[in-house]
């Protein structure tokens, strides 16, 4: 099975597509960018929102459901949101299809259920939201308000890829209104670092943490802070962004609140968003040519047990082992499966589960069972060994930790020798051409040189660290002063 | 703050619209006929999709996502499923906005960005999936497919209503593939008993389960299961559907499979869903003139403290008694929320917690910590007494229970009470006029007569119970014969 697998060397970009399609995250639907996401993909998808449902829970936040639809005055309110998106929306223009006259069985929009006015299929829900914020604050004790809707969008994306860049995406996006901006820039920060700690801690995926230039900035930010993550082909993807909105929608709304002192004031605003898209960052950064390599704290499955049955008298035995062993894991708080049909091979399990990247195999055979231990075998590394069964759950809740930690750093290592700091045009060329990966480099702060650079070289500021020296320089485009250095990449 | 309820007995319609929208379960929002989902709303279906959730992989269902967009193509395959939603549904024509040369700021529909295949907004996904469906079924061995989604769809009603009956809804939707007839029978009635599980002992509301007549069938279904709740008002409410689909869509969309035999087959399917109506159903049949009643198992919030401060001296002690105490109840797995802001008094605050329906409201005094112990006071009787606050955490999640089941068990004696076996056309009449309920009636079995009835009553057939006596007896509208009494009501 894992024959079937375009290597990375080879083509990466069909080697992504084959995880994507054999490990059993996603298919290509009828729907032209639209994909369906399969059980297993969105069982990881699962997993990773509740965990990060749990941390904006954790920081005060609640969820809420706003319409699928925006007006169009409304989608056109806020100039700069309106024209960020206006390229790339699905519209709705009618309610209702009748029989064509035409062709039998076949329908066809009636012309009479135009819609008065056209509705916008949110591509994100900073308008709908705001509209409707300003029906409920009135007054500075109805703030802040720090709401978080888990959604549907669409972006009608022409060049489109699973998960990575879809024309529908699920996604979550908080939306909080403030009475100060010290408060909503603090919001929005704190939302960044939420993100890095959910993309590190849980997906084992390593970020810069960082602020975007005016020209990367989300369509209606005054600020945009991002976290950017390197893949193994040394393309950057920026994994989660938190925008600092300023007074922009408050204003476009009309939404303002009295303060104590019975001022009135416009409101203050973030937005905040990740995607199915961090399982497209998720693939990309840590699988290897035998399949999907899936950090055990989101793994649909932490443990698979694969039975090795000869003759029925030792599967009785077995399947009486894999059982209590089961039992003891799920105690453990451990996703496990046991693989027991009788219609494929142990063989074909093994390449099975090596692709679908579950992090753990213990194989329990019979001859295992006469001397008491399994083989067991990690995804990541690919290390088989035989351990005892005394002692076993306890030995995996172990080794899930250590692969967690080991596929993080692997993925540390990796970033930070492929952070590479240029001083020159010309080595900043070189190094984008053999090497890839993020270039940190000083730039003079102009849209303009980043534009030549963008232009020549396809490379894009990804982010200005937050992190890290703020050493003064020369930009190495236009040798004018640069206060800082900032991460130029080529990026998904 | 109470008092701005409309009470049940001057207008049920409006008191209901007042409890939705000042309980703050929704608002209403800038489109037509959608809601916007409050938080408070939101965190109440946030618990009964948990549950609901639960029972689904409980028996065997993973979760996975199609997309929203359904190509005419497809939507118009299964003939009855498409003629069933064709007059209400929202159609994406166009792609992108531009400018208006028209109107400074404006935006309008690019005419050049039309697709070329209309997309319908799904208001079911049946095409969609079993469109799908057909890659991933070539034999046995890959059924059954045990499928659920959940998601928005769209729904384009004339006449809407706040979670009753809203142009975009939030639901889920099984949809199961099964190699035999038998099996998909069998899972769409085990989906029925799930689902009647769930109405009666999450959300505290007994069900009468029945299946519907063919004029009342899903679009494209061979039989529809259906659970019937019924309101204060009289009236009933379809509170959850499971259809029995036969091979209609396999047959539409040409998904075959071949058997242990290598014989060819078409595919038999099941789809079954609940929405976000389920919560219009609960606001309906439980809450009184002062606001809503929650069943505790759902309730956002299970206990709310109010502490009663006289001077800074006591407000130090009561904080410290009521910290102790919202420790002691969330090690106990309660929802509890300790409302101490300053700038509401408890008389207010008292009135806040009825509206919203919490179950439990623990007030703590300094006078009552003197003497130890907090008045309680339970939502839906408003019983209040005092009670020692030593045990009172074990106090309360005895109490939770209880109320649960009070309130089920008054709900289910309201039913009981309105449910009238009546035996002739003027009994018929009179029971619906009077009493309303469901009315418990032989019928001949045809469309036609159901047809009468309903023209002259707005009384549907809500089902043929699946429980109870089978007697037989004559058509109280048409003097044929009949198998079995049907239930009758006006409805939601």
């Amino acid at each position: 099975m894992s024959k079937e697998i375009t290597s990375r060397s080879a083509d990466y970009s069909q080697w992504y597509n084959d995880l994507v399609i054999k490990g059993g995250l996603a298919d290509y639907s009828a729907v032209r960018g639209c994909m369906v996401i399969k059980p297993y993909g969105y069982t990881l998808w699962e997993n990773m929102r509740d965990a990060l449902d749990k941390m904006f829970k954790d920081t005060g936040h609640v969820n809420a459901y706003f319409p699928l639809f925006v007006p169009k005055s409304l989608f056109e309110a806020e100039e700069k949101n309106a024209e960020g998106f206006a390229k790339e929306c699905a519209i709705v223009t009618h309610y209702r299809l009748k029989a064509d006259p035409n062709k039998k069985g076949a329908l066809m929009v009636d012309p009479e259920a135009k819609l008065e006015e056209e509705l916008i299929v949110r591509p994100t829900s900073e308008a709908i939201i705001w509209n409707t914020y300003k029906n409920w604050i009135q007054s500075y004790r109805d703030l802040p308000i720090l709401i978080n809707q888990w959604a549907n969008v669409v972006r009608w994306e022409m060049r489109t890829r699973l998960f990575l860049r879809t024309a529908e995406f699920l996604w979550q996006e908080g939306h909080t209104a403030h009475a100060t901006s010290q408060e909503a820039i603090a919001e929005a920060e704190q939302m960044l670092h939420v993100y890095a700690d959910f993309v590190e801690n849980w997906m084992a995926l390593p970020v810069v943490k960082g602020i975007k230039s005016e020209s990367e900035r989300f369509a209606g930010a005054v600020e945009t802070y991002c976290i950017e993550a390197l893949m193994q082909d040394g393309k950057a993807l920026q994994a989660g962004t938190s925008h600092f909105l300023g007074q922009n929608f408050a204003k476009a709304f009309d939404v303002k609140f009295s303060d104590s002192q019975n001022k009135l004031e416009y409101v203050w605003a973030t937005s905040w968003g990740v995607s199915t898209r961090l399982i497209g960052a998720l693939v990309m950064a840590h699988s290897d040519d035998e399949g999907l390599i899936l950090p055990p704290k989101i793994a649909p499955f932490q443990v698979v047990i694969v039975p090795i049955y000869k003759g029925e008298e030792s599967k009785a035995a077995i399947d009486a082992k894999a059982t209590a062993l089961m039992a003891e894991l799920k105690a453990a708080g451990v996703r496990v499966k046991y693989d027991n049909n009788d219609h494929t091979r142990p063989g074909w399990k093994f390449a099975e589960h090596e692709m679908k990247g579950v992090p753990v195999r213990v194989a329990l055979g019979a001859r295992d069972l006469e001397n008491n231990v399994v083989e067991l075998a990690r995804r990541d590394t690919r290390e088989k060994k035989t351990v005892s069964l005394d002692g076993l759950g306890n030995h995996i809740v172990n080794l899930l930790t250590e692969i967690q930690q080991a596929i993080f750093e692997k993925a540390l290592k990796f970033r930070n020798d492929n952070i590479t700091k240029v001083n020159s045009w010309e080595e900043f060329q070189q190094v984008l051409n053999d090497k890839g990966g993020f270039i940190s480099a000083h730039w003079d702060g102009t849209a303009e040189t980043e534009e030549k650079i963008k232009d020549a070289t396809k490379a894009t500021i990804r982010c200005i660290p937050l992190e890290g020296d703020k050493e003064e320089g020369v930009c190495v485009f236009s040798g004018k002063p640069s206060k800082q250095r900032v991460f130029f990449a080529q990026a998904y």
